[in-house]
């Protein structure tokens, strides 16, 4: 007599609904204001304060076991990629970072050398990009060692880039090199086969991945300066994961090839030592915080430039479709497979795959 | 042989230093940038946007068991709370209060109702107050639920009371009354003694003041247009910590009359049934979110009447004074007793005194 088993009474737990789904039950239909341009579901808010440009803000916690491990990572490392994280998001706008907030949520037990270090690891990145750290909180906990990080920055009215600009025919570009800092998680968490030595620089280079990595904030800028660029975002739930973000967000489909998506040499190494399939890293792995943007067919040339300009190298993936066609994988011999949109759920993922806790996640789809 | 023990070469834990000792710690000699007007050190940073308009920006974190029992608070009291201590900090800047960023960082296990009354407790305070939720983020962790809130708000330019303004001479004011909310901390903490019955109602205020503080933005708000306000900041840690706060910001001693400082007529109640002192809680409490200003001497009328205007009544409590005679209490009978600026130390108290889980606590010299 359980006709009523489908109203679902008893209690659900956050970890059912998965990162996206509790994001959106928390958020639909919240109240706004005029001055509000952009809120919740894109890497950024962006508010309009009354002058030509806007204000871009975003908020990005770390917490120790899930998003960093003290075995792994240095304090400085830490703190570096808690602001780093933030500056990624404010870079996929195409915005600059100006002002940082950070809120310490720490056991009363810890050893205050290691906040010295998370502080200075956090400084030396904020003084790289010009970024001042205005505030911020102390509280305790009973908890893990918590970062939460808030990141102001500004963008030119007009110019900011978000995930709902795709249109079918866009090419689908990436900055630099994918599946590193997943190929870091995997060195950190995983003891390598005996049978199979790998070069210590390779080790290094995907460990360095995975702790700091650089946020794309001159080639955001820049992209957002050629006019060319329809949406972008940037890659922290993995390829797979972050074009299904940028594909609901603008209502296409999309074709990726699967030879034109850069792994990282050191990914490459790293995942045949461990008898991994190198492009699942790029696709799934995540934590790469490129920058993944489309642009409209006849500004190629001038996005590819922008970047170059900044020292940095970006690649043609892709391209967006028709909605209905979803979203495919297009192998070398021409065959199309479905492409699922999967990566990294912060509440579902416990430390399985390679999104493991070594690195930092970001919540990709929250400002 | 020992020579070299003073200098401390062993770990050094967090708690030692004390929440402001660590604050000063990792903040100082922060790197700043000149549209920084305001940075770590008061209750809000205050940002140049380049408009008549400054921004204005704080955030808070409430942890589970440190700042909020599920046991004590419903999740609709819980999340109100998150947002009122960030928009008292806003309030305490003479602000106006625009957007926020929820932070939500919490167990996988959680049953997600929790979560939707934290966000139906928030939304509805931000209503009140016309503030946009925009955006925000979602973490798991292994440890307690922890809100962070960052609130943005805006004020005129020249208009910002902060809390080094305050200068000898200047009358030392607070709006309503203290003590209610470490009274309520008592009565959801210890049981009531048997022989002294306490009413009912006067359990319900207690209780609502430390589950739901009113944040004073209008009052804020008023007292800054008024021209008269010297220096002002919210009375989150206890009164005397809280004017510790102003004299050492200003550079400034102070003398309270005893008599003078408004205690709740619950608090009393609820101070007598437990043998404790009134006084004592309201010096000592903490929590009030009630605004602490100063008036230059020729402003009295007109900053009472700006905060009645808001249906709100302040107290003159004493007077600023030369640095050199300290803090002091001034009894009934005119006799001075020097005031320790003791009160809430957020990574040093535990759960003893007044200031126990029960409630929330503010990090007051943070933004």
């Amino acid at each position: 007599m359980r006709t009523s088993y489908q109203r679902q009474e008893w209690p659900v737990r956050t970890s059912e609904l998965g990162e996206f789904g509790l994001i959106r039950r928390l958020t639909e239909g919240l109240e706004s204001r005029p001055d509000v341009l952009l809120a919740a579901g894109d890497d950024a808010a962006l508010l309009d304060i009354g002058t030509d440009g806007l204000l871009v803000a975003t908020v990005d916690a770390q917490v120790e076991g899930r998003h960093f491990l003290r075995s792994v990572a240095t304090p400085q490392e830490i703190g570096y990629k808690a602001l780093a994280v933030n500056l990624s998001d404010i870079a996929s706008m195409g915005a600059e970072p100006l002002w940082a907030l950070v809120s310490l949520v720490t056991p009363p037990t810890l050893d205050v050398s290691v906040l010295d270090g998370i502080y200075a690891g956090m400084r030396a990145l904020a003084r790289r990009y010009g970024v001042a750290i205005v505030g911020g909180n102390v509280a305790a906990t009973e908890g893990p060692l918590t970062l939460d990080v808030t990141v102001l920055g500004r963008v030119g009215r007009g110019r900011a880039l978000v995930r709902s600009g795709g249109k079918p025919g866009d090419s689908v570009l990436i900055t630099g090199a994918l599946g590193a800092a997943a190929a870091g998680v995997l060195v950190a968490t995983q003891p390598a086969p005996a049978d199979s030595p790998l070069a210590r620089e390779m080790v290094d280079v995907v460990r360095a991945s995975m702790v700091t990595p650089t946020p794309r904030v001159e080639a955001g800028r820049a992209l957002a300066a050629t006019g060319v660029v329809t949406a972008m975002l940037d890659a922290s739930d993995g390829l797979a994961a972050d074009v299904g973000h940028l594909c609901a967000a603008s209502g296409v489909g999309v074709t990726l090839k699967a030879e034109a998506i850069p792994v990282s040499a050191a990914a490459e190494a790293v995942a045949r030592a461990y008898g991994r399939e190198p492009l699942a890293l790029a696709l799934t792995g995540g934590e790469d915080y490129e920058l993944l943007f489309t642009v409209r067919p006849d500004g190629i040339q001038e996005a590819l430039a922008a970047v170059a300009a900044q020292g940095t190298k970006a690649h043609v993936i892709g391209q967006l479709t028709d909605v209905g066609h979803g979203m495919r994988l297009q192998q070398a011999d021409g065959s199309l497979h479905p492409l699922e949109p999967r990566g990294w759920d912060h509440l579902q993922a416990e430390t399985g795959g390679t999104g493991g806790t070594g690195g930092t996640r970001d919540s990709g789809a929250a400002t």
